[in-house]
């Protein structure tokens, strides 16, 4: 028998989407179906990208010029894919990524106004043959996703900081909107406004086709 | 009076050119002609700068995918321009600064076998309208340099591993003499092997003009 190449999922959303819960709701089954499954982040998923995730996040006086972002973004990129995404795909196993370059152009690209060339450059010199098999984009209108995460952070709606944000999100929402248009092969697009079991069953029937295995 | 703008000027070269001291050397004579001297290098320089020097230098586990490598490279480059190179050049500082992109294209370039065009891209990012006002080439045959650093490090000569790599050196220092040639306006190529106070009698006359003040 063959062993199956594995599977390269990537979930993309904007906040309170509930990513976090549907990627592992998402490990869950495919687990019980006996597959290895592999759940990372980006930024981070190995001891160095989770470094450089740490100086991405982390509050410092000196700042950020968003190019150094930018890169840190696509470093981190570079050593989780040769030495955690591209390994466990190779040896059968479905690697589910929360965030990847699509979140890229959606955040740093939509939101902050990065030309999309800049990031298209990285892409060639980090990934330039390495798309995922699937995304799977949890969409939701800002508003909603903006209330759900302040249920969540127990906190009464939107500060005057937060509200001025809106703007940002909706471009955020938009680009992931646009890039699902233009590649409809790779991605799909989930309604994350049901409860979690609803858009749970959405996301399962999102999966990538698994291609039958070759007798030997 | 207006205030002179300062200049940026960066020092290059291989192994045991004696590019540490000749900074030093010249980072005295200016200071001692009234001049704001600001002393730093690459992969370094600010507090993030060196950050990431320190991941780019330590040991790890985890093999550093090239482009991982290229890309930290030109992070630490942003964030160390935007925070200390610009703003002291505008103030009317020299900015001395130990290697900065020609070593990129020498090392990762030249030395790796990093394509040219991906170092092109990521100098148009980070940035395509800075270069040195003048870069000083500290040049010497690899066979001296290697001397001289053996002698530095008080071992006895190159070992099995250091002499493969005196192909790699020598591709480096082809590299920064081709770039040399081919802006002659900006580059100075100094010859490293003589004693210190020939080579900082060299450097110095390679200094970048300073414009008269205009009168008030």
């Amino acid at each position: 028998m063959s062993i199956a190449r594995g599977r390269f999922v990537t979930f993309e959303g904007g906040e309170g989407a509930g990513k976090t819960t549907q990627i592992q709701r998402a490990a869950q089954w495919l687990r019980e179906s006996g597959i290895e499954v592999v759940l990372t982040r980006e930024p981070g998923g190995t001891s160095r990208g989770e470094q450089l995730r740490k100086i991405l996040l982390e509050r410092n006086e000196e700042p950020m010029p968003q190019s150094c972002e930018l890169l840190l973004m696509f470093a981190a990129r570079a050593t989780h894919l040769a030495n955690l995404i591209e390994p466990a795909v190779a040896r059968g196993a479905w690697v589910l990524c929360d965030r990847f370059t699509d979140a890229t152009y959606a955040y740093q690209g939509g939101g902050r106004g990065i030309p999309t060339g800049d990031i298209d450059a990285l892409v060639q010199i980090v990934h330039p043959h390495r798309q995922p098999d699937r995304t799977v984009l949890l969409d939701l209108p800002v508003a909603a996703g903006m209330a759900r995460a302040h249920l969540r952070n127990g906190t009464d709606g939107p500060d005057r900081f937060e509200s001025e944000r809106v703007d940002f999100f909706e471009r955020v929402r938009q680009c992931y909107l646009d890039r699902a248009a233009r590649d409809p092969a790779r991605f799909r697009i989930v309604d994350a406004g049901g409860d979690v079991e609803q858009v749970a069953v959405a996301v399962r029937a999102s999966r990538p086709a698994v291609p039958a295995r070759t007798a030997t």
